[in-house]
């Protein structure tokens, strides 16, 4: 089990999110490479999704938001440029070879700048909209964007098993990004993708991920 | 000037856009790359940003979109992907100590997941919500949080002149963010913010990188 309390590497969670937020929060990402790779992290948590931040976290992470990655002489924020950072020691996330290297970024980047935009958007959109007379036609109105970039990555991925020819950080953070999604439906459009999500999550490295990340919250705020 | 017809390197970029897009398509941030290291790279122009895309531009982009970077044996696309293998090979755009490195790809990640959405989606709704009677609302419900993303960067920044201590992508693709956002109202709030854009697109790789960006768009479509 790579939670260890002396462990070298740090990773800062939320103490406490509402229960549909859990098992979606960004550290899973992180504790999901450092599961792939047997490595060792211990746990702080921080507040909230909602609510203050304590300086020192806003301090380590301009956002307010988790993950924070420590490890001597090194404070990192943005999951993806954690996982960049785990990959480049471990070939087991990203392959030593420079192109094949770039090639995985390149989808890890996809999965934050092409992807998560648009299903976020969506869920936002809805949000704010919440209980207004438009919010379903402002729903209406982004859909089609989520949606059409939901099937650019269905077509990309083809049958294959991994966006290249095997498992990276860029699977990961693809799938991360997909399951987490909001209306899952549109998912459900691209058969391929479904088995894809269930391909990662089946990995015995996301279910050791997502266990942890569930049992380190506060059951009440 | 970078751009030689024989360059090894090939950069993609549309044909033809609107007048108001120019300027703001996203090669232009690895043609800024390539000028701060001198690299010389040729230009392959396909389609315009909406419209049908070629075949073989979809098979190398498969968002259809721009840019498409290839050189010897590697084909890769997403700006972020491309400026971190260019700047692996170059210290001048990031650093090679593995922990400087990683809070450059850092910035790198956060400018495109964590600040370009919430700007990306401020526009997007606003053109979407065009002509509803619920525009100015949608716009009004999503804009908060563009600026607390705006507020969050002003604060990390402080006075300092880059975002770590020596200009990397990661000040690259914050400023390419920052510069080409909707509503520049919003960023005036932060004079910093706006000393940081302008410093950053002073530089003679910023305008060297528009110019030849400017230059490449045929004036009709």
């Amino acid at each position: 089990m790579p939670i260890d309390p002396a462990a070298e590497i740090e990773v800062t969670a939320y103490r406490w999110v509402p229960p549909m937020a859990r098992g979606r929060i960004k550290d899973l990402r992180v504790r999901w490479a450092l599961e792939e790779i047997g490595t060792s992290y211990r746990v702080r948590r921080v507040g909230g999704v909602f609510g203050e931040k304590e300086l020192r976290h806003l301090a380590d992470q301009p956002f307010g938001q988790v993950p924070v990655y420590k490890e001597a002489g090194l404070t990192l924020f943005e999951s993806g440029a954690i996982l960049i950072h785990i990959g480049s020691k471990d070939e087991r996330l990203l392959p030593t070879d420079a192109h094949a290297r770039a090639r995985a970024i390149g989808w890890a980047i996809a999965a934050l700048n092409s992807v998560e935009p648009f299903l976020g958007m969506l869920f936002l959109v809805s949000m704010v909209g919440e209980g207004r007379s438009w919010q379903d036609e402002a729903a209406a109105g982004v859909r089609p964007f989520a949606e059409k970039r939901l099937a650019q990555v269905s077509n990309a991925l083809g049958d294959k098993e991994w966006l290249e020819d095997r498992f990276t950080i860029g699977d990961l953070l693809m799938i991360d990004v997909l399951r987490a999604g909001p209306e899952q439906h549109l998912l459900t459009a691209h058969p391929n993708l479904v088995a894809y999500v269930a391909r990662g999550t089946a990995r015995p490295a996301f279910q050791a991920a997502l266990a942890a990340q569930l049992g380190d919250f506060d059951p009440e705020p």
